[in-house]
């Protein structure tokens, strides 16, 4: 058996790290970019370097930004509504609808404790303290439809519950696209409870 | 739409150019890095910076290696048969079966023309100076069994048949664990020209 090379090895350990990357991944990226000019491994390493040195959470919503405020934040055209999301990404996602026009909030994750991650360790204190200052109308919980993500949402609504503020969730119900033949049983009870009248 | 951080747009591109790395998992990465320690993605980003730095092809095989020589070629305990392959990638899977004792030489890939990739664009002109140096018994074509594969290896035999060395090529035939019922029609022909007498 041959022996191992210490630099690939480096790179493989760091890269099983990153979400998405098993250990046949990372090897063929690691191939790939031994097999390319030096320069573009360089350039993937600067890229990374310069990450956390540009980019920060935004103080208010703990969003990505460059400046001690996000660009959404910064943004006095916005409406006072809070969307509060897992992460960061989620942001992403609600911004190409176009269709949202409010501030959001970062939470950082939702409460699981079989992870250890309890609420201490979200940015649940900073959403209250906003919601106190900020004094917005409603707040959508746009955490995940997940076991946790419910969760998280139901002990939410709890805290906000003696606060001045309409609380909302996001509809569950039929992806567009979808049919009730391919639906799984759940959803479907759910697109029932919540159907809208139409005339 | 918010508008676009600088510095993740960087991450996301360098990542994007990646094997096996979509729009999505590069998203991914980044946001789980954005939200790791600063020391994470300077690890990984300090990995790459030494990955060219410290590791070069070996001057004899092109195998991965910290010096002039791979660790293979510097064992004198191998024999002298020559395994030709694609890539690198592909000496870990053979030494990982422990029953190959011989050297290797990594082609950098096969001949395909609609890839613009001709046989100069390969080490074969290295190989055959290597095979009339070091005079070989027996050289085994390990290229992979896909159209390119094939082509590359039946071009090497043309090649190397006035050369005084015998030239094999890897089985064809059933993968351990599948059944005949499973198997493409043409790995069963493959598997029924290349049977093997019993008694």
């Amino acid at each position: 058996m041959a022996k191992r090379l210490k630099a690939l090895d480096a790179v493989l350990a760091e890269l099983e790290k990153l979400p998405a990357i098993g250990p046949k991944s990372a090897r063929r990226i690691a191939f790939h970019l031994l097999k390319q000019p030096a320069s573009r491994a360089q350039r993937l390493a600067a890229a990374l370097t310069a990450l956390h040195e540009k980019i920060r959470p935004c103080s208010r919503c703990f969003n990505l930004a460059e400046d001690v405020l996000c660009d959404i934040c910064s943004d006095s055209g916005r409406e006072s509504t809070i969307c509060v999301v897992e992460d960061v990404g989620d942001i992403m996602a609600l911004e190409n609808t176009g269709e949202y026009h409010g501030l959001y909030h970062v939470l950082g994750g939702v409460i699981a404790p079989l992870d250890g991650i309890g609420p201490d360790d979200l940015k649940i204190r900073e959403l209250l303290e906003r919601i106190r200052l900020e004094n917005p109308r409603d707040v959508v919980l746009a955490t995940g439809f997940t076991v946790e993500g419910e969760a998280t949402a139901m002990y939410l609504t709890r805290l906000l519950k003696p606060m001045d503020v309409k609380v909302y969730r996001l509809a569950y119900g039929l992806p567009v696209g979808s049919t009730l033949e391919h639906a799984d049983e759940a959803t479907v009870v759910r697109a029932l409870e919540g159907k809208i009248a139409l005339n």
